[in-house]
């Protein structure tokens, strides 16, 4: 058995639990490598990986005898098999938030099991502790990361669309050795950087336009997150000052994160310092960052959790004045005993391309 | 109040439900045009949309007085709100088969709902079926699939990578006006074609490989689907049996695709003739496509219901020799009372690429 599923042998044992099944695919990923559709059964005796025709021979290659894990094809496991794998188990544990409402009735018809009991992101809240094979995972992503955004602030000139951008972003990612993108790339610029979650669109890149760029890719399963607003050719001077105070805020932040910081206080001390000087924080400070790119710990003011060593979350403060322009930095970054690092490493100043 | 909602409201209340709670984004966009994160209430009275701030203009601007629907922000709606939306109500629907366990027991807590339904996949079945508007683009979607063929066809040569050729498909679909992928383009070359669901590798393109390309679209909104095996320079003389058998199938699995066939038996007639001739049809011969690239209904032995006009199903025979090459043909196409029409128009005869 595998250090991960030993430890989640013994953590569903202390809840009085006899097993538990896996279904969220991220989930699986972290426990087993496994990167193929599937549920994963945690029994008293046995583990088995219940897939189908396609994934069987993928999964034994992926899986060595440490893992002990069984390997079913689903079409040899008749009903008799899934009564039997949680027979004599009290409580069995699901995954109350991946699963829906009607796979919650079928479990319960199939496996005839007892009582089936949330688990309240038990294995979520273990994947927030990074090992070091992660930690490396996440830092190439992120290099992968500042490399593109290197290559992007070349490439960007006054005439481009923002689609044009986004596209350079993913051509760049793909052929330099990304699996895939960490979510859809977000370029805004001029007005458009306004809105936070802003979709590319065909409008030209202007002189002056502050543009947000939004981009992160994934690494063998691992993602990053950084954000820069630049500008083109100058930089305007109304803009400034906002630029530098989302600075200001996300240099402060990454001087405060380290083990044992409150993430409520983290939050509230970029709230108040915003509003001081007149905005909002309308979006959480920060995420944390992994096999999902979204995924806890959030950073935001309803959190009265700390932070602790090894997880990897964002700081991504952001202004956003309607109907003018927006600014967001942010960077990824992995949390330790004594401070932070950040895994994103692309300037932060003024920014500005096509200068000439 | 649109027709589609309109249909809803009836459908509920024939089935003695007074309200019903949508959070498939799917189904909220066939019902309102919205996409946008959020959750569609249809009331006694009223019909609401609660989303978040990010979302509210652009909602308003997709919605006409028409529609009839009622849009809250999240963060106006407080606890009482939530109650009086369902008040006096005995049944209210949901979607069973999306929301998670967790979920429904907010639903529950958060309405105060007497009794939260089933919905079984009702708005889902109404989609099965489509309307003027969904078939233009679909079509439209196909369209650009057969030129996108095309122009892979001239750009494959011996010597790129299955990567190569899967990154020209995805930019020639996006400089060519579809909204995205419809999903992870397959190319499979050589032995890799014997994988239904190979993932492109960096293999390169070798003479008298059989190359299995699996690609889609979505445009505005709706998907399309075509498969082609085709072959670098020659086509190996112990495949074409394999091609010619495939390629019989899917054309007469055409001539009998009508309003009216039974699915079982169109599945049947293929499974048949493949075993005839020694071999497995070892996946479904095809699905619904629309707003979900896979969606109902599911062509497959296991369905026993018929086909009706309007409805856009994919027909993809598929033979797979392990170790050695495989063989499928797909197009997506429409049901009409007499027959079908095919959507995707690409050449299904032996296409060799890179004669020079």
């Amino acid at each position: 058995m595998n250090n991960k599923i030993r430890w989640l042998k013994e953590k569903i044992e202390m809840q009085n639990m006899q097993g538990i099944i896996i279904s969220n695919p991220k989930n699986i990923k972290y426990l087993t490598g496994i990167d193929a559709e599937g549920v994963l059964l945690i029994t008293r005796k046995e583990n088995f990986f219940l897939t189908d025709a396609r994934y069987t021979e993928y999964v034994q290659s992926v899986l060595t005898i440490n893992d002990g894990i069984i390997v079913n094809d689903i079409r040899n496991v008749n009903q008799d098999d899934y009564e039997n794998f949680f027979m004599f188990c009290e409580n069995v544990g699901f995954e109350e938030n991946y699963v829906t409402y009607a796979t919650y009735k079928r479990f319960l018809e199939r496996y005839k099991i007892h009582n089936l009991e949330e688990t309240e992101n038990m294995i979520e809240k273990q994947r927030m502790i990074k090992d070091e094979e992660e930690i490396a995972l996440v830092t190439k992503a992120c290099e992968l990361t500042d490399k593109c955004f290197k290559h992007i602030c070349d490439y960007i000139k006054v005439g481009k669309t923002e689609k044009e951008i986004a596209f350079e972003i993913e051509t760049f990612f793909k052929k330099n050795g990304a699996d895939d993108l960490a979510f859809e790339t977000i370029v805004a610029s001029g007005k458009n950087s306004s809105k936070p979650h802003a979709v590319p669109s065909d409008k030209v890149i202007e002189a002056g336009d502050p543009i947000t760029i939004d981009m992160g890719c994934i690494y063998k399963g691992y993602c990053s997150d950084m954000t820069r607003t630049i500008f083109a050719r100058y930089v305007p001077i109304e803009v400034q000052r906002v630029y530098d105070l989302v600075l200001k805020n996300q240099n402060q932040t990454l001087t405060e994160m380290k083990d044992g910081a409150n993430i409520r206080m983290l939050s509230r001390m970029v709230e108040n310092d915003f509003k001081i000087n007149g905005y909002d924080l309308v979006h959480s400070l920060g995420h944390g960052v992994g096999l999902d790119i979204h995924e806890i710990p959030f950073i935001s003011s309803n959190n009265d959790n700390t932070l602790k060593a090894n997880m990897i979350v964002t700081n991504e403060p952001g202004i956003y004045i309607p109907g003018k322009f927006g600014v967001r930095i942010e960077d990824t970054v992995l949390i330790t005993k004594s401070g932070c690092i950040t895994l994103t490493k692309s300037d932060k100043n003024y920014i500005v391309v096509d200068t000439k």
